[in-house]
């Protein structure tokens, strides 16, 4: 494909997409596909001969459309948002037409240092403390995911409270991590992997807001020293996945700092919110952190994958994650003036995924971006209100953001039903949790281009549905 | 930024890399940017309000370019490619203009059945064994990199070797894996991360021809098991990094049989080759894997990232990296009929990665592959030719395929000078390592574009400036 044959085709795409906008509010959100429905569809082999774009391209509408679940679709309420935006789209183009590999300072000098100075951009923009830049110890860097992050913070964490020795012995018997209860999956996932063993994490009740107990941290960690074990690392959450719960990052800090513990703290979603003054609050306590991930992927309109990932001593995790093979090796290296990236996270190899952050933080500037999240946290509230004004339904929790959790006060079975209903409509697309170990309906705003009128759309739908299954 | 604002930026940014790809050859391959310059250009802080994209699409020209190694220039030759086309990044814009996040089928059927299909159309292509397939008991997944793969081929073989209590407990102290002194680092990496230690990696001295020694492996095999210890998990490789070496499979998968240790096959670059009947010889006893991935975003055509690994039996794979909390349960997953991929790597979310890979495999169908492939192999062993026969250069190792190892016959110093001119002129990139303890330059004929012409005056050039260093 010749670059003027590129050009035709690519307008062809960006018209595919800008009118995929326009009609998105018309799939159902969630796909209405069967198990293995696209697979029957598709032909047993690949072809010999190159097919014509075109045809490509009419199989996109044809076959895919109908197998995609709308995660930009302003009426997706569902897990936690992964909006995307313009800006961010076309600066994954130009990563894309760029090809660059930045695994290496040298392998493409713009990539680390966008990379390097955008992350530093949003320390101040969140109130991250000043520790966590790279003209300071630390410095940010761009994972896939939090799921990543959390690995990345687990594993430097075991380095430091074994003077590396795991990385050359292998994980000593004696660690033990804590997170609360409520903590995202991703935690035991990175302990499981870094050969700490499951068992050797505490998962710390909660209080009745769902945030971690720090006494109940405070008891834990002290039982374990008593036994002999080493309490190495706890991951504080700023709004769990189920309920949107912010642990309470001031208190478990000291206790972090009494047992020379990593604290990484985990704002996936919700550390967006603190661009703004009001909801700032969140990061109270963030100064004791050793790490902290957000995802711009999640709420601030960065198409995935975009997970920041700070640390305070950028030393330790080069420590923990470099080997360096002879065929790496290079001047800009060995000077010691340069991020290698490859050095931060797993993988070696990188895309130029700053690019799209670049873009999105400059097409929105801060205040645009402070503009959508006041909106969606408005929007999430006015929700909780209407919730709480009709009888039958209940509100689980306060929400502190942008996530409702409510349900039907008639049971499981009725909540189960409405969600399903109310999925199979295509209308809206809601998912589910348990909190007190009732079956819990999570409403998420943070959709792009989600405003009232899909909010109200949304509530009037849940109603009406609920009004069907619960015989109102 | 509404669909036809979208629509006029995008069409902009097309231009911009349509226009890019004409005048590639024009720019110095490496970039010639000193450390800290890009960020000096740059403000300290993101803008408070909203700019026009046309400034920022400006300052791509302006600031960016200046900063980026040209991986898509048909004079790079450094590393491994890390090949684009024209099918690939439009594949990918779909997919960020798609925006959705395929953790779970549910969340995107199409996102996983396009996967699973387009990775078992591979496996006959590739001459890989049927159980690979996900109608059999394997299956092929997407993940970013070989690094990852190899990490999670190093948990699914820990878990196996202790009946999945590493999970539980934490990695156990007797554990030993094998790859060869030429392997790629990740796998030390992976062996760190996984708890296993790297003293527990033992590194197999090698052939003359760089690939691991069986009788060596057996031998170390031995000794371990002697002494108390598991033979766990064995990485041969299908072309080093350092010289493209080929590990001798069929002799290695018998000693993994009879050790019950898992056997991952890393062929990364090299393993796009076997598309070629005449290069098929590589994947020789490949049978005997227990998993394989190599990386189409290297030398297929495909945008980083795309690593393609397969495992012979998923249900070890998702045993070892399924963690299910409440608010990921649904019904699809309960059925059993569908995959997560959530469940076959390190990351929660997902891309939609499988459309490039599908675009790319429909616009050059399989023999386009072939054709190319066959083209870069050529061009590699012509100029492998070329050094033979011009008595200052000698080649290191005959090349396999393309990559070629060679080096002025006199000495590090010169050749070290050499490569450095070379990179600096900014009319090819290429990159060295050492083999024997002497340094050794590596010449890879890998990117979409390169023709003959650009190979002639890579040769041209090289020994022009040898001429220059060394007195010729």
């Amino acid at each position: 494909m010749d670059p003027e044959e590129f050009r035709r085709n690519a307008y062809a795409v960006v018209d595919w997409i800008a009118d995929y906008y326009k009609r998105i509010e018309s799939f159902p959100v969630s796909s209405q596909m069967h198990p293995g429905e696209l697979r029957s569809y598709l032909p047993p082999e690949p072809p010999r001969r190159g097919e014509a774009f075109q045809i490509i391209l009419q199989d996109v509408e044809k076959l895919i459309l109908h197998g995609i679940t709308h995660w930009q679709s302003p009426n997706f309420f569902a897990y936690f948002p992964c909006n995307a935006s313009g800006p961010a789209i076309l600066g994954d183009l130009l990563s894309s037409g760029l090809g660059v590999q930045g695994m290496l300072w040298a392998t493409s000098p713009a990539c680390t240092e966008l990379e390097t100075h955008v992350l530093d951009w949003l320390v101040p923009a969140l109130g991250l403390p000043e520790k966590f830049l790279s003209t300071n110890a630390g410095g940010g860097v761009i994972q896939d995911t939090a799921s990543s992050a959390t690995l990345c913070a687990v594993l430097a964490a075991r380095e430091r409270a074994t003077g590396f020795q795991s990385n050359k012995k292998g994980a000593p018997g004696k660690l033990v991590a804590y997170t609360s209860s409520q903590a995202h999956s991703s935690i035991e996932k990175a302990i499981q992997i870094a050969g700490i063993g499951r068992e050797n994490l505490r998962l710390v009740e909660v209080q009745s807001d769902f945030s971690m107990d720090p006494d109940a941290l405070s008891r834990a960690m002290k039982k374990d020293r008593d036994s002999g074990l080493t309490p190495f690392f706890v991951c504080a959450t700023v709004g769990t996945t189920s309920s949107n719960a912010i642990d309470p990052v001031a208190q478990i800090g000291p206790l972090c700092r009494e047992y020379e513990a990593w604290l990484h703290v985990d704002a996936a979603m919700s550390g967006t919110a603190a661009l703004c003054s009001e909801f700032r609050y969140i990061h109270d306590g963030i100064d004791f952190a050793d790490s902290y991930c957000f995802n711009p992927h999640k709420w601030m309109f960065t198409n995935f994958d975009c997970d920041c990932f700070y640390v305070a001593d950028r030393k330790t995790l080069i420590q923990t994650l470099s080997v360096l093979p002879e065929y790496l090796r290079n001047k800009a290296t060995e000077s010691g003036a340069v991020i290698d990236y490859r050095d931060w996270h797993i993988p070696l190899g990188r895309r130029f995924r700053s690019l799209k952050l670049w873009f999105v933080l400059r097409h929105y500037g801060i205040e645009g971006l402070q503009f959508h999240i006041r909106e969606h946290v408005r929007l999430a509230q006015e929700f909780a209100l209407w919730v709480k004004d009709d009888p039958w339904f209940e509100l689980v929790v306060p929400p502190p953001l942008n996530l409702v959790c409510f349900r039907l006060k008639k049971g499981d079975e009725a909540n189960q039903k409405l969600m399903d209903a109310l999925n199979r409509s295509g209308d809206l697309y809601l998912t589910h949790t348990r909190l007190n170990e009732r079956l819990t309906l999570r409403l998420c705003v943070g959709q792009t281009n989600t405003t009232e009128r899909h909010v109200r759309r949304a509530w009037a739908r849940i109603q009406e549905e609920a009004g069907a299954i619960a015989g109102r």
